[in-house]
């Protein structure tokens, strides 16, 4: 009954597959390659964008209302913290990652590194990458300052927030765009993310042309 | 107790007035010229955007994360719908205008024409004027299709997706960017929502250097 048309390197795609299995849902995936942008695509999404999550015959978009949608239908186990100042860091923290981390590091280095190929749009901008790998660095800072208060991104509970932030380091490490030797806390909370059942399927993701790095699906790296 | 943050032509700024005047929360307002990013202001908020609500000695960021908290803890007025689907297609609906219509829309014709001069970056790229008047077409189209079918964006209630809406709009009708003649009843619409008690404070909004258009605060445009 729930189909998700998303692409394995896609940070939004990936949120919303863990979100779906950690709900323990079952999903049959559908890739797609939405540059491409065929008519059936754009009925489905006029935003022309990835995920897609079909249940019956409707159709939802824009990764963050899916998880708050989900969220609101199939309430166990939650992603989103009780309290109301633990739900606003949970979604601030979200918008941190799929806002800024996205346009300051991901766009930047899948962007140029592996967009660029598989889309067939030129060779990479290395100003670019280099403006990427410089702020990947201030990122990693950040969590592992965050982690060094609390033992999950927003709080003590694990949440959306660690989805969001998994979703686009997996993508990047993937590649081997993570320096996971620059924080020892933030090393330990992804191989926790990275342990559970939901990460299983995302961590046998296989990019034609692109073989993942060694340490991406080995759980003790 | 609360402050806010912000910049008269910021419309994520906007979308949070909105929300704060129509649950009648008393705010102060001050202005932050974000984009010159003191010291003071990146400890307020690292992401370094406005607006940022001060609520006693507490920072919030993110507006649509501050909006969920205004909504989780001052939940009348509600600017969310009570079904799952509802609150769904409003959350859809801000994502789309607080991503693609900012990107497609907003930061092109706003970030040209308006920030350039106001934060010193240089002249207009004529081409991403072009780009964004085109792409408003598409979008007043895309609201007309649904305000076809229903009283406000989202839904027959008002919600936090005709706020975004409202608050994209505004800014541009400020420097006379939107084309009401396009649709009746996306011009009835923002007629309607103009009109509201809390958009008072919008239409007396003043920018130094950028006399607002004559339709600006004009309720009969």
């Amino acid at each position: 009954m729930y189909a998700l048309y998303h692409y394995p390197l896609s940070p939004f795609s990936r949120k919303v597959r863990l979100c779906l299995a950690e709900k323990k849902i079952e999903v049959k995936l559908i890739e797609e390659r939405y540059w491409e942008q065929d008519a059936d695509f754009k009925r489905r999404n006029p935003a022309g964008k990835v995920p897609i999550l079909k249940i019956g015959s409707k159709f939802f978009s824009e990764s963050m209302a899916i998880c708050e949608y989900l969220e609101d239908t199939i309430p166990d186990p939650s992603l989103l913290p009780r309290s109301a100042e633990a739900r606003y860091e949970t979604r601030r923290l979200v918008s941190w990652f799929d806002d800024k981390f996205y346009a300051e590091v991901t766009s930047k280095l899948m962007g140029e590194r592996v967009f660029r190929k598989i889309m067939g749009t030129g060779y990479p901008d290395s100003s670019n990458v280099k403006a990427g790998a410089k702020a990947i660095k201030y990122h990693l800072d950040y969590m592992a300052w965050l982690l060094e208060k609390r033992r999950w991104l927003a709080g003590n509970e694990m949440t959306l927030a660690d989805f969001a932030a998994a979703s686009h380091l997996s993508c990047l490490d993937y590649v081997s765009d993570v320096d996971w030797n620059r924080s020892e806390v933030v090393k330990d909370w992804y191989a926790k993310i990275k342990s559970r059942p939901a990460f299983r399927t995302i961590l046998a993701d296989q990019i034609p042309g692109f073989k993942p790095s060694p340490q991406y699906a080995n759980l003790d790296f």
